[in-house]
């Protein structure tokens, strides 16, 4: 493949991701990245996330022109003054991003076209966890639901393959199907 | 307490609070939640999330009055447009907004007065996952730091403590550290 000629699926520049793929088979350590946020309490269920820059491919990143914010709060059930979602629904969101970008990137390099994709997502909570009223109920959700439709240039098997190959290399799957180890610690 | 005086800390309506508790442990089937987001692709690696309605309390929430929207994108080293944040620093947004909302309520049940809570969180991934170049690399963050600074009318002592309940309560935490079941299906 050219280097000069850009090949793109899907809106995805797939001569660029063989290239990170190369890069990264020559350069292990291109692989890591760090990424971070920072987050101030505004009062009540509320609460505001900057992301902005992050550690990757060698070097610090630095593409974007001003931080992203994302606010969270609870809704008035919850406590809180509906300014945002709040965070469990934050996750759902986390999810359906990943396994967008992972579904069209993935389906970019078989070739195949993605003319649309959709996802709905479900979680079930028990609040006993979060409450502290019980000590055999998880804090977080019981068990999350995924339904896709999909519109492309493949057969109902190479969707299903795809989709496999999808959930193995998710990211955010991946931390909410297995366990991150997670450090909290006091300035 | 009376139900006619509203006792609020840290702009939480701790009355609220205590009744909330009351009526959950009155009725259990009130602390079912669902909550729910559907996705959009919109091209390339980026994507739209709507948030809106949830089951709770024993009943469809409707205090919304227009659902919430997150975009989730790729910075351009990781073949997107940087419309917004991606899907794993969207984690970390989670987990912030979690911990701040897990540490402000539980300060005001205690009659702590917060004055102000900030987080910082980092999380290093190692993209041969993603990318399938290695099936002994996970997808999802290795680890993740937090670090929280907290100025709040209570001992370090206090706060390490109120820190160790919020850790065993958040939502997020649990998603993140323990395994969730995620079911995908095609529609």
């Amino acid at each position: 493949m050219s280097t000069t000629t850009q090949e793109t699926h899907n809106g995805v520049n797939v001569t660029q991701l063989v290239e990170t793929v190369g890069a990264i088979q020559n350069d292990p350590e291109l692989a890591t990245f760090r990424f971070r946020a920072t987050n101030t309490w505004l009062g009540g269920g509320h609460s505001r996330t900057s992301i902005d820059g992050f550690w990757g491919a060698g070097q610090e990143d630095a593409s974007r022109q001003e931080p992203f914010t994302l606010d969270g709060d609870e809704p008035p059930v919850l406590l809180g003054s509906n300014h945002a979602p709040n965070a469990v629904e934050a996750v759902l969101h986390a999810l359906a991003s990943c396994l967008s970008v992972g579904f069209v990137y993935n389906a970019a390099a078989k070739g195949i076209e993605v003319r649309s994709l959709d996802f709905e997502l479900e979680g079930e909570l028990d609040l006993h966890g979060f409450l502290g009223l019980s000590e055999d109920t998880r804090a977080g959700y019981q068990n999350i639901t995924v339904t896709y439709r999909v519109d492309a240039d493949a057969s109902p098997e190479q969707i299903d393959e795809l989709c496999g190959y999808v959930q193995r290399t998710s990211p955010v799957l991946d931390i909410i199907r297995n366990p991150v180890q997670v450090t909290v610690a006091r300035a």
